[in-house]
């Protein structure tokens, strides 16, 4: 049994849908760059085998598979800079919310803006380092936390303030929550090759500009402890996703405040992970229907 | 086809579990009083037969397997009296939070209380209509609505009112989202028995007094309403679940306030769906273990 070093999923040329091991030129740990991947059979959580095959990559999907994820829990005010910047207090414990795995997309996937979504304002980013369950735990030490994951990814927490803070009655999923309003990706990182979670750079650009630039290791609350915490009286599974938190210069907190429009591109980057690039685009209630 | 009225999952004497559609005495509208069901076969969200196998009722479970759950909202503050007892104001648009599906369980499991949840105080229970998506939906209108609806159930809405509040950085989820902490059940009564959800006695018993009493006509936003709601740049899932708050006589709102106590019995209970009856349990980190 061989493990995967950088887990995609992917659409192939074939038009079929693969979980592949990505091959990248030397040099290169951006997953985006990947143009092909060696086909994984078997199950990803389990015994699996990153084959000979290697196909070619027609697409970059979501990581995982809607069928492959459970929970997704995100963590709010993880970085003391943001929390300052959000004018709120730095928590005590990790602030946990939820968003339904809906939220979900592709690292090139666009992110659809409801009409609920396009009232009042503050459409905004967070870039985030995602952190994928593999094993099963309950009441895990933080010494052990980081043997149950599965790897990392990085996300955006496209958050929608007015939603989120103010007609949510104090509950931040709802204006969080919205079809595709998590894409994150380009694949997810082995615990082999990044055994430190709280040592990589992480940042957003807007339209080109950098508008976040931070460290991993800036979190109060690391992905270790997050887990060992989050696992207390609550059994985190494989395929739960784990949003970690943003740093500072989110556009809520910028002097003046940045709103995402219509047509805007949002990068979120992760080092040695790689990039997911979304474009905003507004869409009617019928764009959205199923 | 024949499609059920009743939905029950069940141990049977032959030790394995079914899907079925409870068998009650004439007259008998609770279906925890159920001792038989015949099994369906099929698709529960889609095409099945009610058979004419009839099996033994051991233990009645969840109503939906884990595998077929997929997200569970539940509503804050949908019934004025609760939100003034709570001390906060009544809602002007549905207030959402998420419980993670792990915290569902069947209608006669003990509710585990871990360690971190035996902190502080504010062990409390909330009677709620628990209503289930059959079918998918997005931007649905109110009145079309319950067209997408498998059927309701009770679920008792477990809290802890110190993580819920005050430890969990005002973010509802972590305090009620232990494992077990959402039992529901004992079945879930389809659209044709339950034409209008809007008309049934809700109640709790806390070791056989009743303690919460009131009527689903009280709600602020109708399940209707909800659905229409949350479905707007939101799809809701077959599978999803939720619950629609509770009204008054929970615990924190009463004078002096009652808190759950290890061993305690609680009942909640819908008209024409029946009764969950949940045993307190505390327990040591190592039983909650998987």
């Amino acid at each position: 049994m061989t493990m995967f070093s950088r887990l995609v999923r992917f659409l192939a040329r074939d038009g079929r849908t693969y979980y592949g091991d990505a091959i990248l030129p030397r040099g290169v740990t951006d997953i985006s760059k990947a143009s092909q991947a060696r086909i994984i059979r078997g199950s990803i959580f389990g015994s699996h085998n990153v084959t000979d095959e290697v196909a070619d990559i027609r697409l970059l999907l979501a990581p995982l598979a809607p069928e492959d994820v459970r929970t997704v829990r995100c963590l709010g005010l993880n970085y003391e800079a943001h929390a300052k910047e959000s004018k709120m207090p730095i928590p005590q414990y990790p602030i946990v919310f939820y968003k339904p795995f809906t939220s979900l997309s592709g690292p090139t996937d666009p992110i659809p803006v409801h009409p609920l979504a396009q009232q009042g304002t503050g459409l905004d980013y967070e870039c985030e380092l995602v952190a994928v369950i593999g094993k099963a735990c309950a009441d895990v030490s933080e010494s052990s936390a980081l043997d149950h994951v599965l790897g990392y990814a990085v996300g955006n927490d496209v958050s929608h303030r007015d939603w989120q803070l103010k007609r949510g009655g104090g509950q931040w999923s709802l204006g969080k929550g919205f079809d595709g309003w998590a894409p994150y990706g380009p694949g997810i990182v082995s615990t082999d090759l990044i055994k430190d979670p709280q040592r990589l750079g992480i940042r957003t650009r807007l339209n080109g500009q950098t508008v976040q630039d931070s460290n991993t290791g800036d979190m109060i609350f690391s992905v270790a402890k997050t887990i060992a915490f989050l696992s207390q009286g609550t059994t985190l599974l494989p395929g739960d996703v784990i949003f970690t938190g943003t740093p500072q210069g989110v556009g809520m907190g910028r002097n003046p405040q940045v709103w995402l429009k219509n047509g805007d591109t949002v990068e979120v980057e992760l080092e040695g992970v790689g990039t997911c690039t979304n474009k905003v685009e507004f869409t009617t209630a019928r764009d959205s229907k199923l």
